[in-house]
């Protein structure tokens, strides 16, 4: 059998493999001639040599042209398929870096990559190649799903050889992270290295290899979370490996709605307030006329605290100022019930605003989030996103991906509203970045990009109270320094898109 | 070629594989005679019939007892391998529903199943089976690794053909989450399905063939997080599987340290108080003697307000009585550093005590949370969970797993003292749960089981204030106040029980 290695590089810097510039073995392919394959970039018009003419079927080798390629894998306008280098190229864009002065740049990108390399250390990033399984093995074994929990040990099934017959069979198999042993009862003389990390079957008895091999086990030798071990199994030449992966289950987190299931067992209201009593008053009057005994939690960095005559509302007083985002994530770190319902403290609850649809929704499918229409404004936008070495590209686009099963009004998307309901785990999992003190709101469905599952159920909808200037001298003086607070300023905007270069590790925006 | 299957059953309730009763197809394993291996429970004393003479080989097929089972897989006392019930047999050990009384039980239990119910639904559980290989699929492919984010589009490595001569070859790849297509310029003639669920391939000329496989891809065609895609890729009978994991990659979220790296950049002090003002007072005195600039976040939810005339502090007000873990969750959402420090508020900071030593730890380590001693009080434990059906058994153990590598005077663990360095959003993300208003302490630890990495590093000492009668007569009444609301009433022990039972899904403990 003629066996030879075909060679993939990438010597352009914007095409990218998965594995970049890694060599991939293809194993048992024949090899006629010379044939070498060069991806060279983007441009595939004429990637190879001539071929002599007397080889004609080797002329149909050839890859589709660019164009094709970016109208198969585009999605929105944009290019989906994995590359070296993203690119934002849209009349909106930002770049991120943009928001640091010119000599401050270096120093900062040094930074920002020492915090990333550390990120990437904890999470066992970046993932090495794809294992590969070379063709015509003579074993059977588990290809995907094995799991054992740090320390535990557990059965390792679909082992098996099925290779030519020989007068002695001798089977290898090898760990790193832990130990392998055979729930066989057998003497050492057949099976050597119970307990170590290599495992050595020697027999005549095919009958008792394969019975051996059924009942081998992985045992994981030393505590540590999120790890994968490949483990090898070979005799002769022919090498098997396959990944068993050493994790803790998710730990459960229920909450009891109790025997009568009531909205206030099950759902908790957040707001956050500044500045505004009036209209957060208002909001609360409003919710009461619908739920009187809901618990509505309330986060409040204003200078002077307030006085709220409601047994169901909690009242949490913050340094002032302090910031938007870190009174939500305030405000949500206090909920006790399955079910958060977030609302700013200038809504205005309304006949159509029922809470029940959107717990329901939550109930039964697999939605984190969940957000409902102001007004009758429908704000949706979908969230894209691509890798890249340098900084990833985000790019935003409005409307949703699809309809949600089992709701048509409803849709998914990756973000909505500042109304909506949310499971309380999943919300405080991601949770609101105290940093962003001012302006913000996107922030935080990119902070849960693929973390939360979003959608929007539009006809849900909440009132707005509007923007009415008021009598009361002290409530304007209130309003005017509100007002101050919330304008986006060019530091604020910059601070956020500095943000975004830092901590999330983007490049640019469209 | 003899074929067979080699039915492996548990007839026992003991007794479990991670697949539970499912059936294994072996595939082809030859089979002489009739031998069915029943895996009897936990008795493996004479688990299948006698078999004649004639095949003295097959006597050598047992499997060890299992008083041999539980010594090669027990740790610190506990059988660390499946079964399809845990218990807890210990002096110490809780059985979590005796938390209830007998009539409410039954409708508790029935909430728990459902709430579990939706639970698993949302975390894609119980996960199937492993997906096994059979011996000798004449294909090469990606066993493990190949992972594409929601709409994008990767190639798929490492996929060949290597099977038998034919006049014609026709290889069938189907994808049920997703759709296929391949980067090959082909006619339709060739290649058939493209952009479907199901590519087909047919042609008389096996490079071609091969070089189609190459680049063949996978698109997400659906919207959705955390999937598992099995591809299979199928000739004539011969079928090979892969998964495809569907999911987002993690976000980063960085802090960045500023160009001096000041500890006041990278660490924030957190705690929590309550009718201890006093104490709360010479605590942080003692942190400015050694500290004068780091942040210190303060959550209080006594009766009056303090004023801390501090710059550096940040105060905010809780519903009184809120709660302990409510407090803490409370500081904790306020952190905008990379790192906090958790302390309670009558501990006194000394000499000795080096949050700069904790912070190289964790700089240099995958460690999330690494805690100091009390008063040189070494304090750790550990925390050993077995998985079963109706609720799963956790076993707490005093000491660590092993030596934390880098740092021989520090081990690692699952749960320390309340004096510790960790992660901040790694903290954030598992949290303190508001429920528990009282008493707790392991339930943090608990909750972060598989989430958090937990070490300790001795060496770095705090002190804490001894309890001495105060003169004063209104800190004394504050202080029996307090007292009050600290004892670990039964009440009180019942309703964590009670939350240990539905909200982790636990049985027992020890």
């Amino acid at each position: 059998m003629l066996t030879g290695f075909v060679l993939l590089c990438s010597n352009r810097s914007d095409f990218l493999w998965p594995s970049k510039r890694s060599i991939f073995l293809l194993g048992l392919v024949p090899v006629i001639g010379v044939v070498v394959f060069m991806l060279g970039g983007v441009e595939f018009s004429s990637p190879f040599p001539e071929l002599p003419r007397s080889a004609p079927a080797d002329q149909m080798l050839k890859l589709l042209p660019e164009e094709r390629l970016k109208d198969l894998f585009t999605f929105d306008g944009i290019w989906l398929f994995p590359k070296n280098q993203c690119k934002c190229e849209h009349q909106e864009s930002y770049n991120f870096q943009d928001a640091y002065g010119q000599r401050e740049l270096p120093a900062v990108k040094a930074r920002r990559r020492v915090e990333f390399e550390h990120f990437q250390r904890r999470e066992g990033l970046p993932r090495p190649p794809p294992l590969l399984a070379q063709p015509n093995l003579p074993f059977g074994y588990p290809v995907h799903g094995v799991e054992v929990m740090p320390l535990h040990t557990v059965p390792i099934p679909g082992l098996q050889f099925e290779g030519p017959e020989a007068p002695i069979y001798e089977v290898t198999l090898t760990a790193s992270l832990g130990t392998l042993n055979t729930l066989a009862d057998i003497p050492d003389s057949v099976v050597q290295g119970r307990g170590q990390k290599q495992l050595t079957i020697s027999t005549s008895n095919r009958k008792l290899l394969n019975f051996i091999l059924q009942h081998v086990t992985y045992t994981s030798a030393v505590y540590q979370h999120h790890r994968v071990d490949v483990v090898s199994l070979e005799s002769k030449s022919s090498v098997a490996k396959f990944p068993v992966t050493i994790r803790y289950p998710v730990i459960p987190k229920l909450y009891d709605p109790g025997p009568e299931r009531k909205l206030r067992d099950l759902v908790t209201i957040a707001t956050k307030t500044f500045l505004r009593p009036h209209k957060l008053m208002t909001m609360l009057r409003s919710i009461r006329e619908y739920y009187p005994d809901l618990t509505v939690i309330v986060a409040d960095d204003s200078k002077e605290p307030l006085k709220i005559n409601d047994n169901h509302v909690e009242y949490y007083t913050m340094p002032f100022g302090k910031g938007w985002f870190a009174g939500r994530n305030l405000a949500v770190s206090q909920v006790t019930t399955k079910y958060v319902l977030w609302v700013d403290d200038d809504f205005l609850f309304s006949h159509d605003t029922k809470i029940e649809v959107l717990v329901d929704v939550l109930e039964k499918t697999e939605l984190d989030v969940v957000g409902g229409s102001v007004l009758g404004n429908v704000f949706q936008f979908k969230l894209l996103l691509e890798k890249s070495q340098n900084g990833d590209c985000l790019h935003r686009r409005p409307g949703s991906f699809r309809p949600l099963d089992g709701f048509p009004r409803c849709v998914v998307t990756s973000g909505v509203v500042n109304f909506f309901l949310a499971h309380t785990e999943r919300l405080q999992r991601v949770g609101f970045d105290p940093r962003l003190q001012r302006v913000a709101h996107s922030e935080f469905f990119i902070d849960g990009l693929g973390s939360l599952l979003v959608g929007s159920c539009p006809e849900v909808v909440i009132g707005h109270q509007a923007r009415s200037p008021v009598a009361d001298p002290e409530l304007a003086t209130l309003e005017k320094t509100y007002s101050a607070f919330r304008t986006n300023t060019k530091d604020q905007i910059q601070f956020k898109l500095a943000l975004h270069y830092f901590k999330n590790h983007l490049q640019c925006s469209t």
